[in-house]
């Protein structure tokens, strides 16, 4: 039996599932395995170390799947724990941080470039420092927006509620002479819409989930691990929360790009 | 004496400036070696084992520097000799056929993908290859575009004649439903506000250019090999045609991208 070599994505929760769409849509002969630790969800106001030794926990049980590729479809979790894991296991590991980085530098005319995330990645510097690796002549402006994730938790993608949170929310951001937007959060390219009515036309928004599956679309190229077959892949999701919950909202996220209800599988041996 | 490790960057002539530019931009730290092969441009006419050949030697004169990453900046180039380079030497090789491909595979809502390019570029097949590897799902439309090179080469950026000259090269691609069009030669960024007032606003226009550079970015951040001092790297230029002629046009196109004229060194023993 032909078992396809998956990409591996993992995340605290749902919020990876918008890599997963992108890698979907961007890369439909691919197989994925999605890992969320729904049971632990957020890591956002967890320390730096507990985040670590989860994401380890978690890259332990996907790496007995052989994948391909490793993605920490966590801007927490990226922050956190990406270098440490890149040295640890010897399949590339690809976090939502950089990506997102390459794109707005390359996006950028201004030299310019604004972040929101949550507080976790926004406090730890990681876009900052991402950027600054690249090009010492960009300026960069962050703001914290704790509001939004619990928008998109609750499908609140489009009302009168949600435009104005979103506009309280970038306030501060708003204001600045950038000209483009990281969107540092995995949840908030459901918001790309509002983001963008609220920022203004002119201002170019980069999704990291976006990016990231463009990324692994070229590091698989490299490593000449691209799949070929034309047969649609079956993914696999793993979550360690409630299974019902989350088979729901991967359902309703991913739409049109699975064709049926999603298998779950519930896992609660990892810690 | 530190000598920083390159990239080097190969064309058939001036044309790949583009993307040395473009890196120059996104990656200010890196250190460029340009090789033009400018006294045998254009290779477009040229036999692709010809092409392969001439690609071959620029590689193992380029190899003895000792760089970190080979850009093979030339469409015909690349759709001749991408792979046989990758094959040969120990060294990432990238080309500028791909990154086009994946940018409009991430860009493209619909599915319908334009590429422009050289007849020879066009006639390879080698865009509508890569973006089927990506995506059995996507519609490509190609038209060969023989009439804009001239057109850059003699500096008419911006002109009546350079609007009524594209849009006659444009006549085909024009009324197709897509919504992205690569720009698939190296050229074209100096026509790109041209083409898009010809396609319209809402045709999303990809520059191979643009893209390479990015890629760049992602390859050497991978590999560990992302420059790190904060010194201005002097960058080195080859060509096999007239060096002064070549400096002419290096320093008008790099513009604002390099402090003083460029050093430029012309090498005749390639063949």
């Amino acid at each position: 039996m032909f078992v396809q070599q998956a990409i591996a994505i993992l995340d605290s929760g749902v919020g990876g599932l918008t890599v997963a769409k992108e890698v979907m849509r961007q890369l439909p002969r691919e197989k994925i395995i999605y890992f969320g630790d729904t049971a632990r969800t957020p890591y956002g106001p967890r320390s730096s170390e507990q985040v670590k030794q989860f994401t380890e926990q978690i890259v332990d049980f996907l790496i007995q799947f052989n994948p391909k590729v490793i993605v920490i479809a966590c801007n927490t979790a990226t922050a956190a724990a990406l270098e440490y894991i890149r040295a640890k296991v010897n399949v590339p590991v690809i976090g939502v941080i950089h990506p997102g980085a390459r794109a707005a530098i390359m996006a950028t005319r201004t030299g310019r470039i604004g972040v929101i995330g949550t507080v976790g990645t926004i406090g730890s510097g990681a876009y900052t420092s991402a950027l600054k690796q690249l090009s010492p002549y960009v300026d960069v402006v962050s703001q914290a927006c704790p509001a939004l994730v619990p928008l998109v938790e609750q499908g609140e993608f489009r009302s009168e509620h949600t435009t104005h949170t979103v506009d309280q929310a970038l306030g501060e951001i708003k204001g600045q002479p950038i000209d483009c937007l990281i969107l540092g959060c995995t949840h908030y390219p459901f918001l790309m819409d509002t983001i963008q009515d609220v920022m203004g036309q002119e201002v170019k928004l980069i999704s990291s989930a976006d990016e990231t599956a463009r990324e692994i679309s070229t590091i698989l190229y490299d490593k000449r691990k691209l799949a070929s077959g034309d047969e649609t892949p079956v993914h696999q999701f793993f979550c360690t929360g409630d299974p019902r919950m989350f088979q729901n909202i991967t359902k309703q996220w991913l739409g049109e790009q699975i064709s049926k209800t999603p298998v779950v599988w519930q896992v609660t041996q990892l810690s």
